[in-house]
């Protein structure tokens, strides 16, 4: 992408089990664009610390951490964003001259997206998963003042203690509720996996919602959001989380933030 | 360089206290050419343990270890090759599956050159200097053969543990020594220093020498060479030292050797 690395390339990272392309080819098309002398590559690693401490020493500008390292990554870090305050999870550090502070730009970009889609606020919602994105989907609702909230996972402990921890009410599935927003944050939909032909939710919740949010990327129109689409339902995309959470990723790195055509353009590209 | 890089691109690097662009430039553009999925980036750090870690952590391929790092790293690899064993000081360092083996590039580039120079080996010689590089240069020479050999060095303490350590004689300076071949290895006639426009070796002790070698690269037509080529010498420059040192190193990290003609290209790129 750089025609002409030199010397005063910076260089961006990510660090994960099992490096994708999306963000390296998001990254580099942008920095191509724009002409920002940045260089973007993907690492896995087994040896986080090892890696942070790598960090520091080479001064590499910006690190997009993804599984497993989103948790133990905090105690390795000088400065927490609030996003990650919220949800004890990062995904972004960010090195200012060796000091590193964390911040969860999916917290950030599911936010801005209830924001943007306006999804009213006194909508009622299910939101089926228990993981680490649950926490953060769940936690920037309720941060964003949704109170009136279901938290649907099979694993009952991990959906009681996040259920709990914010304040909403835990349900094994979702039996005869019809909230106004169904949000998926589990693999069902996922393409390769073993539910990508299933609906997260039941076609009869689907037809009854108001708003249809899916966290499942690829593809970005699920069995879930195919159906609510169908029906003329509010869809929010995990494209559209993948996509903000990059490019504000991409505005903590650089200080620049793209045009909305040059946004889309990256997203474009980066998923060709 | 790389015009698509993804996940799979391998990261091959420089640690100095001061980045240049030349091995930059040279890698990426052998890269290219090739159609190797890899990328060169140049780093300076001031935390040689944490840098090396980093390389472990992360998988990075393979470093270019330059000043003032060459000594130091020693104790952090797994393995030196015997070009490091020689003198003490590395300049590359291997990453396979995270075993870390050292070379001295700057060791194999001298010994190749006075063999495809075709220097014999019963010149006598002076050699200049008394740092890293000349211990690199001077333990070349005497592993290749050429026993007969003074080290000029102002520095007394330096000049005399280098040359008593192989076997050579030391002297302040040259001078009535007419050597067959005069060596440079300290920064007389490097451009931006303050004996740039000066003689490494008098006028007529080059007149009567048969080979010059100046280990200087920047200019590489150094007062010494200039003088060398015009009257007819053999010469040897700094720049064919650092380009073969490259050269050996893009090998040792790629298992590629690129022909006569591809290599000629990348050191004119490199340089511009």
């Amino acid at each position: 992408m750089q025609m002409h690395p030199n010397k005063d390339t910076q260089l961006c990272m990510s660090l994960s089990a099992r490096p994708g392309n999306f963000g390296l080819r998001f990254h580099n098309h942008l920095y191509e664009q724009l002409g920002l002398n940045f260089y973007y590559k993907a690492f896995s690693s087994q040896d986080l610390p090892g890696a942070i401490g790598g960090i520091r020493a080479l001064g590499v500008r910006g690190c997009g951490v993804s599984m497993p390292f989103k948790e133990a990554a905090i105690a390795l870090v000088d400065e927490l964003d609030a996003s990650v305050q919220a949800i004890d999870s990062l995904n972004t550090i960010v090195n200012t001259n060796g000091h590193l502070k964390a911040y969860n730009t999916d917290y950030i970009a599911v936010e801005q997206l209830l924001k943007t889609h306006a999804v009213p606020k006194d909508s009622t919602f299910a939101l089926r998963g228990s993981g680490g994105m649950a926490k953060a989907v769940a936690s920037a609702l309720l941060d964003g003042g949704y109170a009136n909230g279901v938290i649907v996972a099979r694993n009952e402990a991990a959906g009681r203690r996040l259920a709990q921890n914010l304040g909403y009410e835990w349900q094994a599935d979702l039996g005869g509720l019809r909230p106004r927003m169904l949000v998926n944050v589990t693999p069902i939909g996922m393409t390769g996996g073993p539910e990508a032909d299933a609906l997260a939710f039941e076609a009869d919740a689907i037809d009854k919602a108001e708003t249809v949010f899916d966290v499942v990327a690829i593809p970005a129109e699920t069995p879930l959001i195919v159906r609510g689409r169908a029906k003329g339902k509010r869809v929010i995309t995990g494209l559209e989380v993948i996509a903000i959470q990059a490019l504000e990723q991409f505005v903590l790195y650089t200080g620049v933030r793209p045009t909305q055509a040059q946004f889309e353009k990256a997203v474009a590209f980066a998923r060709s």
